[in-house]
């Protein structure tokens, strides 16, 4: 049978999703766990990794078990096997096909500010602080050349080994709010067909410059135009950002 | 100068706000940083205690230094003493007389509930799990009747040492809503002219037991009027209870 997991984790004490010998990871542990229900190796496939110190509100994963398990007493059977940062949110059985990462049609993310002078303890772990007071204006005006289809070049790791990085942004938007505890929260939110590594980072941290005044949109422009890393904002920490759902046909 | 701060803090990692020896305590790391600020020990009052893993967004401490400090300065000195999990959030100058609890006219608290069958991970330190559905409607009608000036004796610690039991209930409201990674979360809003201890667990614990169906309005109303603890709901965990804001005049 195959089950798709739906889960969220607070990534701060996770050295990211993608397996790796010795260390903590979203991966290792549900590999762990299901590996052990299933009284066999299973491999877990996840709609994509996030790096070390991100979230996920709704992140899937796939999972072929030999055992038939009734889903919702396989979600309950995993959650009694994790620490309480990592939780399946819901399971379901899916066709034979269905896989997190080549059936994804989409994503969202969202990267959390705190524009603020201090930064209050209930988002030291899910926002960036920000002291400096940012012109949303600015970085919502710059944030619509973003959307539509480009060559992300500029806006990714250098070391990426995607070979095609054209992909299609369909959302940047910009809330700000108040939230628990939080009289100024900023939030970006970004949907595309898929990512490259460090792209809402690069995205976000490039709107954050704009914010400060001290890249221009234009530049921006030159950057998604000419693919030139070096025209970009600074890469945003990990801790801000947020996988909120993935989008399936 | 008398100096009334305003602080947040996580109490996940605290033993509460009382200062006790060998223990980590929000008053004792106070105590520490503006003793080296002041270069001597000094005594910081806080509105009130909160018990060991309850939080706060709006705590108020009040301090005299004998130093001169600029109000800003202030905080940010004492913050970049302080670990991440508890933040001055403000620092003012205030007459000799303010003092952060004799000088409290009331408070708001807030009890977290996550109404869900999982509980989100983002949510884990700051909610309690209910995974019966809550009977809003009934928790809601039962409220009402705490509302007004009642002896709560039934809703607060047996060994509670204060003489008069009797306070002046403002505000209790309970709130659904769908808050940041979880779909369903039940705010219960609490305002007082003071509050014995146990007091808003107390309540809480006992309206969930009626939005459980286990206990009727008509019970709640008779251990109101006769101070009869065995006739109230349970304590609920001091992890979702949150001081909101003091009020001064």
């Amino acid at each position: 049978m195959n089950y798709r997991l739906l889960l969220q984790y607070d990534g701060t004490d996770f050295h990211g999703w993608q397996m790796q010998a010795e260390l903590r990871t979203v991966q290792g542990e549900l590999t762990r766990v299901l590996s052990l229900l299933d009284d066999r190796e299973v491999v877990v496939h996840g709609s994509g990794r996030t790096d070390s110190g991100v979230h996920a509100e709704g992140q899937v994963a796939s999972v072929k078990l030999q055992r038939d398990f009734d889903p919702k007493k396989l979600r309950n059977a995993i959650n009694g096997n994790l620490a309480a940062d990592v939780r399946i949110l819901d399971a379901q059985i899916v066709p034979d096909d269905f896989h997190a990462r080549y059936s994804a049609t989409g994503k969202t993310y969202c990267y959390r500010v705190v524009d603020a002078e201090v930064l209050s303890p209930f988002w030291r772990r899910y926002a960036l602080l920000e002291a400096r007071e940012l012109d949303i204006e600015a970085m919502r005006e710059c944030a619509r050349q973003f959307i539509g289809e480009h060559d992300w070049t500029a806006f990714s790791a250098a070391q990426s080994d995607s070979e095609n990085r054209v992909r299609n942004l369909t959302e940047l938007t910009i809330r700000e709010q108040s939230e628990w505890a939080c009289a100024h929260l900023i939030e970006f939110t970004v949907s595309a067909n898929g990512f490259l590594r460090y792209m809402v980072r690069s995205l976000v941290g490039t709107l954050l410059a704009v914010g400060r005044h001290e890249i221009d949109s234009a530049t921006v422009r030159q950057a998604i135009e000419g693919g030139d890393r070096s025209l970009a904002g600074a890469t945003a920490p990990a801790h801000g950002l947020t996988l909120v759902r993935v989008a399936y046909d």
